[in-house]
């Protein structure tokens, strides 16, 4: 891991920059894949399953037998945090619900938003080494409440032709009623174009390999949704004198574990704890499982040291960070200054992984600096606002002239006399 | 103009389909400016306007010489008419903003969102035959109210290398400060990757021709984020006995005079209002300016007449208009009933043309069915939110195990190392 001192302004830009992934070469992959799907549907998705999760499936769709067993696979220690982690993320979530207030922009003229959940939402959790249960907690409990009335959620079969039983279970809490076993670039295929038993959804969320970004990246040309833009995961620490090198150098490598292109940074003021951080996460890194992942990862992960907060937070707005942990002695302070970020973890007590698992925040999060236009996964992602106006006779006559004026400017001539139409009678 | 009467519910998808377009030829012919203003800038830009717009401009950026002359080119009239509709636009948009409710999801865990503006918007504006400076007050207005630091306008010139005068001021009036003389695919590229004149932004906004639209969509590739896809404009009419067909045709043909792609529908209850309209179209359209335009449109457009305004409502759904008007006696016993529109405009005076220019809310809509996952421009376009989570130790150790079992259950050991070495220590 490079250490930068006091990097100047104009060596920021370079500093910041993510590896960069070209995802087209995929896709050209992905359009064979989404051209046979939507030719033979489900045999399509059979012989992809065969390929490349080495598994003959006949049926996709979980069976309620299946749902019934999975239960018994999940320890009651698990379960048990499960719950407490979906409480947490159901409050947060609902917090977030609220009533726009309607206006009367001018007399008898009343305009509103209503919030209407996306009616098909797809949820994708990747399988492989690891099961992403905590991804269907991000992803279902929105949607349920939301309100989305059909939701759907597709993960790869395992050698024995099963979903992993955790996140069958987790899927099931969550509410949700069509799961299905099937994976990668086939599975976001399937719900982009429906197949004899996969329904085919209108937004598509969810993590994967790049293969799967490919997939969702093209599905939006066939006019579905994806939440949005994926890359590497990443972390930006900033931390003050006050911040403890073990802390900083775990949070590191917490990061550094989910995979060998993920980015961790480190922007501090203070010299010492920069030293301290980097004999800390050797230390620690040797008594890492994924200690061979996290190494990779630290290749192109640094520590960045600047004259003060100030410049960290800067620093911090210009990288935009996925995830920003607040090490420093008053972190509220810092609130105001920080502009781009997917999620902020202010004080010395409060680790990304709180907010990957448990606290309630949603750890969809935006990376590759998208955090400067995107938000992470909040209510927003799965309703959409849809305005209303109602207007008055009086408010029509009122506001005629503006409204005919504007329209014989831009020559819409129809324009203007569905005003003029509406108030030439006497009434 | 077709007329249906009762479909089957299975015709309805036939029904509420719209023309498809590819964009994927012309987005190939995109990857050449893209690529030519990428290596050449300003240069590039030159050479595409000379072009295009066959005038030679050596200088994109509008002077402050121009700027202080367009106002002597803008009737009063209009003027006054352009700052009522901005008034009203700025009142519904400023309604919108809310400041999100933080909340303990457990004991000691603080969690909240915060809204940061976007801070580079690029804004484009066509020319063309119709300067569309209702456009401009669509989205500098929200732009300017949700705080964007850096606002980025382009839009093509004319003949004589300027930007319709019409346009400027709004854009002045609107607080613009940079405003460039491009347009087409060469203003998206330079937007999306920045010249020696004019600035890189992290989001565009704004219609145009499918040239545009295709570099829109190129531009996403760049990590370019835009307001959404784009279709040919639409409405659809739900209309009971109520209705009275001179209105409804006035708001059908004020959607037709847009382009010949764009598509009218009158969904209707009353067989007597489907013939009424249609001859009160064939009326109406005789005398429009536009009528060339107009009647092409009206060849895919069409009268469906169903049971009830129950089932209008359901047809209105399945097609998810950009805009619907519901002509019918008390429109706001249908609200809670819509699930699938960009904008609502309810009863008998309100016509769509209302809200293209000047009652508050945004003409920027999802079109082609994009209303069921797209809302229209909003102040959610110009923001993102942030979530922010302050962990006491208290919290951390409450809900230590919950993090630290699901962790280790997704094999990612170091996400559970970075609790417990926070609550090994002592104090």
């Amino acid at each position: 891991m490079e250490t930068v001192l006091y990097p100047p302004l104009e060596d920021w830009d370079k500093l910041c920059k993510r590896t960069s992934i070209n995802l087209e070469k995929i896709e050209m992959v992905c359009r064979e894949v989404f051209d046979e799907v939507s030719r033979d549907g489900d045999k399509a998705l059979s012989r992809y399953t065969e390929l490349y999760d080495r598994v003959k499936i006949d049926d996709f769709a979980v069976s309620d037998e299946e749902k019934a067993a999975c239960g018994d696979k999940v320890p009651e220690e698990l379960k048990r945090a499960i719950l407490t982690a979906k409480a947490n993320i159901e409050k947060f979530h609902r917090s977030q619900l609220y009533t726009p207030t309607p206006i009367e922009t001018s007399q008898g003229v009343c305009c509103r938003q209503e919030i209407r959940p996306i009616s098909r939402v797809g949820l994708y959790i990747p399988g492989g080494q690891a099961p992403l249960f905590s991804t269907v907690l991000m992803l279902a409990v929105p949607a349920s409440v939301a309100g989305c009335s059909e939701v759907v959620l597709c993960s790869p079969p395992n050698a024995s032709g099963e979903i992993n039983p955790i996140v069958l279970w987790t899927a099931i809490e969550c509410g949700v009623k069509k799961i299905y076993k099937v994976g990668g670039t086939q599975a976001i295929a399937a719900m982009t174009l429906g197949t004899e038993t996969i329904p085919s959804v209108y937004k598509i969320f969810g993590p994967g390999n790049q293969y799967v970004m490919a997939a969702k990246q093209l599905a939006q040309r066939y006019g579905v949704a994806i939440d949005m833009p994926a890359g590497p995961s990443e972390v930006m620490v900033v931390a003050d004198d006050t911040a403890r090198a073990k802390y900083v150098a775990a949070d590191m490598l917490s990061q550094a574990e989910h995979g060998p292109d993920s980015q961790s940074i480190l922007a501090t003021s203070s010299k010492r704890l920069a030293s301290e951080v980097e004999k800390e996460v050797e230390r620690q890194l040797a008594l890492l499982p994924r200690r061979e992942v996290a190494i990779k990862s630290l290749l192109h992960s640094r520590i960045v040291v600047l004259e003060d907060v100030s410049q960290c937070i800067a620093f911090s707005n210009a990288y935009a960070p996925e995830h920003l942990i607040l090490s420093v002695e008053s972190p509220e302070e810092w609130v105001e200054k920080i502009s781009d970020a997917g999620s902020v973890f202010m004080g010395h007590y409060t680790p990304e992984s709180a907010g990957d698992y448990a606290s309630g925040t949603n750890h969809t999060l935006p990376t590759s600096s998208y955090a400067r236009t995107y938000s992470g996964v909040n209510m927003d992602a799965f309703v959409k606002k849809i305005t209303f106006q109602s207007i008055s006779r009086e408010g029509l006559k009122n506001l005629s002239s503006t409204i005919m004026t504007m329209a014989q400017n831009e020559c819409l001539d129809a324009h203007s006399r569905a005003v003029s139409i509406r108030l030439e009678d006497d009434n």
